[in-house]
């Protein structure tokens, strides 16, 4: 439940739009709401300020979609993440509005808290780089989630160490950023030379972008995890969502 | 070199204190000074506003010696990390200003930028936790390179999930805390319950505490990369310095 | 071949209502029934009291219907694991009392021993939880599995630990379980928990929910192997029906 | 805190023989006692009926001692496990009471809830087999966990399945037992022979006796895992304390 | 080329039926003929008294015909292994003497060297056993391997270590083989308790039947090369080719 | 850009055929062209003398489309690897001067820099040697990247070290080669045998061509890794053009 | 129990040498004796005419002297393997006729059933060949093992597959041999070369000789795993008395 | 044996200094020497123009010295590697033109076949760079055997990513050079990064440097081998040695 609606259904109960029994039982449904194959967290958004986020993936469409209803009765925008285009083209005909990120498989209802203006009015802001174009939807998951929860972003793609020219172009963006998300596959490592090359937070989000001996990720992984660089955390492979909301969490720090 | 080192050092070249040559063959060891073994990065420290780091692990006792000297003389806070007790004895012989942190196994020579009375008035803090007893060597990393780097730390330890009570017990604490280091061996469950607790991010540090299929720290790595709470990244298995240092970047912002 | 079926069986010799050689004949297929292909266990309910179980994966339908309808010639209730739609539909063709669940992937021939009135006055339980909505297919292989062999299951989905209250709202009804199922992918840090907040035995259930460095349930299986909480076992990645099997066994002791 | 003990201090308040101010003393290291490095579960011997244990692995000998004299002011009986010979010489020196079993590689201080006349006249027990004698020191560890919580004990030592007739003359004691612990290394192949032989659950420990390809215990322990027989789950590698403490749970059922 | 072959090519010659440029053109492919894709070994039926085999997996079916073609100008008898119904299918079309088991999945083309009645007459034989019936496709490719060689065989199936009575039952059988072949996937301890059983080498096969933590057959490939019997060697994962190669190599001794 | 399309531009900037402002245009787009979704690094051709190579997997063919479009502007030679027969189609109906080579999956775009006779005409050369007809894709691959780029081949296929003769009748050829390609699955001993019977390097590329234990690739990867034979290093799995490109290189020295 | 010590044990007590209870008490210990910590397999002579054989390695020195003393009352020839020279040295003390071989780490107790020149004068062999020199210890264990059971042994050390000439000087010796054991580390391709020479049995041992990618000897036993050549089984790495068990079970054939 | 030996070997037969007969005992040992333990390749010096190398890791030092004496009275130059300060001594006492370089841990017997003033003098030379201090003695180890095998070598030490402008500073060094060595642990980005920068063939060494995830230098291996630089191949961890005389191969081309 959203903070403004919350004040909105405590005004109506104290004007009388709201009888009594009607509040109560609303208010059952918090903190969570048990639907039987899952539990809502509805006061999430209460406590941490962020929209409610629904991980697709395994899940059945009837029960993403019976999600998603629950949740937007409460909440001003959500986040469905891992959605294929099937998923979407059920959930449009249930929910109005939906909309979709194809690249970054990602359904948003509701409309983000902040505008679009209000986001390109900040100074601070997130880069988000990739290695090459493979690795693009995974770098759009995290810049999909990060600007729905309020940050404004900066991408460059495909800048990879092998051109380090390209890179290198990109050296003042980066260091300016309050916080750099680096999606790569193969050996993953931009993550290292971008970790050499700031000195604010680095999230690297191997993917499985690869062949042969990466093994699904692994390499770039550990890859990751063994950087000589100082500042750099990883993520699970693929993980575009998880450093997407990272990132926004320290880069607005507690102001959230 | 030091922000304050280099500032004295130009002043004494405008008041004709130093004459010029004197001051060519001091900025030659700019932006690195080589010493054969090993390239000193020097002004790291102005670039970041970090002091140096050296980690001791794999180097010779002489040669770390050799490094610690000279980036004392234009640094004014050195840690060498992964330091034995027997590498601070020969050190303390060479070099006056060196302290000790056994349980950390780190040196520090010089004094932190920010006094004690500094670092405690802040209202802004680090959180380090962890799951149980054998664990504190790695936390004590991330506490002592966090508060020499200038962040105040609260630390709570042997919080594992198994005893959920000694957990729920600091929650306050770790909710108000601007970031949080959780360390934890065996199976690493604690990073996905404080992850579920706190809005802020989680820095999580998996030990090679345990046995058996442990397979010395992997299970809590893997354990931790699959964590089903937001906002948790993941460092190296026992690199409580890559986790303090992440987390005083973190908590600092850009006002380092 | 079943207890009960055994008696009448003998009754019938001694009544003279089954002559010597038919009653040769049918006694030949003890201990176990070859039909080529496999060598059906007839005697293991006499020893033990249970049901017999046919794992399906892997078998042809055929093969799958041959055993079901010779199994059925002596046992009173057989379970079909790992079945899908397509196999129950095809045995539904040749066998009668064929059910289906769909979410565990059981067919049920015959009818368990104990009735639902029965089973639900037990004072005595199976708490079956789950981390979250993608784990419930695994779940309910373990409730249909020990619901049939006789035990009263008490259900909570849902849980994970990212989410603490949702699990704790269901201590109690955790606590006075006789035995606890804890199915969990991604990092599995539910068992650890649930084992802490218990003083039974704990049974977990790594599931292959998760992706990237999950690695198909390895990273559920390690974090549960290395648990920190006493009375923790575990049984094999998505293993619901050995889960619900054995954790019968605990709940009804000898008395079986 | 023993229920004992609890109720001898609740009848001293009552009496008047503790005042109030002493008795607030003791009840603030309720429910658990913070000595700085670590926090003392004092009451779980109140929710679970067990004693307290201490895992001395990755422990200092000082911290050890000190734990264990903490928790003897509270507690009738503690283990502390994977204690090496020198922890035991130590711990000797300050605390009065401890005996220790160099096999198991445990310390035990105080004494069992249970004499050994009473257990030894219980018809319930617990079953601890091994395939080699190599195995023997988890086996141990198994044994005088269980036989410390409560439980009577029959073992079978070096019954390994390449010599199956010594595992066929124990199947009597085995089908008896209720509830089987199967220590192995190598293969682990024990565990699915005796998971064959027996109704009741088996708890599988695969040990990391072996060599080459054993990989440490994984080849033992994937084989247990993955067993052919119902009824087995499987704990670490070497877990010989986790494996009795779960069979004691097993064999008292909710009674302990 | 076949020994028979080589001999009444050579009295042609002798007799001047064939003139010495047409021999000089066959002989020319001796010790392979080279058609580009592949070098045909045509001689190893000279130097092993084996018939040729032919590999298909990862094989176009047009090379597959062209090399069946080429072989069958000199070889009475060849075997193609890994053959799918519709590889078959296309060799039928173009080859009139083949003939093709499915379950193993091998196209024979010819006659094996010794007719049915001449192997049923062997007082030495190969026997095949496997766990389960999903193991039957691996055991029948190590069957028809054996049985085109030249060995008489005994099978005995679904003989898993979990229903031991079943085993025990084929004890006489076993120990009168002169080599065993054991095909088990999952726990794959049927080989240590079958080489316990017999004083005959024992070749074991790991299937990749199984789920989970069976890793594709990692599981009981592992516990097979740490079986606790003397006697016991391994091959690939769901070699049943290879196992029945060298189960007749054994079987045959020098006089093949 | 191409060296000679290079000079060509700058004639025409002298001469006056291109205005200043078209000329400028042009560069802008060194050292690379941003398209957004990639960075086409175009004086990678002045660099090194090399085609630019596209690698088709994990890119959508709309994209590729676009790169090669975009890259033929600048060069007269381009690659593209990994390429289906479906890109190539769609590669077809936009760009004219496109062929295939299905065997290797790579489509060339234009002609490459040295002719048919020429590179015949060479002395120099570089062998492509390969153990199985399964590991001809990879094989063929490395021989067209090493061709286009303009070295003359040798190949030697199906000469895995099972039948040795096979192998040794290439004695000759591999001792005279520059570098030899050695291309293998399975166990990948070839690599081995070759290192020891030629004084040149020789590049290892495993493939994933086997089954079970190979573990798509590692098995073979592992073996070559650990080379008893000098002069071998090791490529990714399958990464024939890799293997293909660094032959080259070596093949022709710095006068490439 | 030998076969002609029952045989003298028989007619003692046909004769009256023997009376009943005495000779009660000795059959007792058929068909093991149990010692607490361990259960002697005394009949293993009778079925399998093959001596004992004692692991050494994870077993005390006191538990090893009891075990060989009490096998020696019953058999005329024990083995022991993995003793280090201190147990041998221990055993010797208490044991008169030991014998140790310090690169194989065999002690042998007793003598061989055959003489040596009974053994010389077989016509049939086992070859034992090895790749480096690092190598021999493990090629030695199989030596002895084999050469005490009652096998002739031809042995070829240090030609590994990077010097082919030094393997093809021995293709006589191999192609002579019935059985032939491979021992080799790093990439352990002697096997796969081995076994495209000979058409007999080939058992391959991986060592753990290697460094870095070898991983203890995975690489090694990966490769052999997937040997191209038909006729390779595997042991477990380091393996060799089982490789010299299972070559002379197949060198003697039924006869044994 | 040495070509200018061998040449004045048959002058010395020509001129009757040598007669027959010992000419023959000295030629007898060609193509190598079987000295028991090992057999030594004589004439790989003839057919490579290399001297010959002793891999001292795993063989005993009498072992060593014993081969180091035999080679030496026909070899020129001779390098033993991973040999430690205790084996050089004992080299030293009975062999007197040995010398050791102590960080590379090799022996080298003899003179290298080109003086320093020679190879001073070349154009052409080998880049040896490596990541950090820690990965020294594996870059010495590549340095001494090109060198003694006659490569001009230059250096460029602690040049890790994580500081670029370092490694950006030997940027035209790199670029002249006719092959790089990059030695690099921890997660070995190094290697792409050198391999963007320059045109010529990459020879990366992964080493063991790091700790936790890095697993002994797998981390770094998987990085390499996934290298999405063009001109890399990877050699064993920790592989100096074989990193050098690849590299010299490469750098002589085949005028060696």
């Amino acid at each position: 439940m959203d903070v403004e609606l919350l004040r909105a259904f405590l005004e109506d109960v104290q004007s009388g739009d709201l009888d009594i029994d009607d509040a109560m039982r609303r208010l059952r449904t918090l903190p969570y709401e048990d639907v039987g194959f899952a539990k809502l967290d509805n006061h999430r958004h209460l406590r941490s300020g962020f929209p409610e986020v629904v991980f697709c993936q395994g899940k059945t469409t009837p029960h993403i979609i019976e999600i998603l209803k629950r949740l937007s009765c409460s909440n001003k925008c959500i986040l469905a993440t891992r959605a294929g285009q099937d998923v979407y083209d059920a959930v449009c005909e249930e929910i109005s509005d939906a909309t979709y990120n194809a690249l970054a498989r990602i359904i948003t209802v509701g409309e983000p808290h902040r505008s679009d203006q209000d986001v390109a009015a900040d100074s601070e802001y997130v880069a988000v780089v990739c290695a090459g174009t493979a690795d693009i939807p995974v770098a759009e998951e995290a810049v999909v989630t990060a600007r729905v929860l309020g940050s404004r972003i900066e991408r460059a793609y495909d800048i990879g160490v092998a051109g380090l020219h390209r890179l290198l172009d990109q050296k003042e963006m980066l260091a300016d950023a309050n916080v750099v998300v680096v999606v790569a596959g193969m050996e993953g490592a931009l993550a290292s030379v971008v970790g050499g090359l700031v000195d604010r937070p680095v999230i690297a989000v191997p993917t499985s972008v690869g062949y042969g001996a990466s093994f699904g990720g692994l390499a770039a992984l550990l890859s990751m995890l063994n950087s000589c660089a100082v500042g750099v955390s990883v993520v699970n492979i693929d993980n575009g969502f998880g450093a997407g909301y990272l990132a926004h969490m320290i880069n607005k720090g507690r102001q959230v």
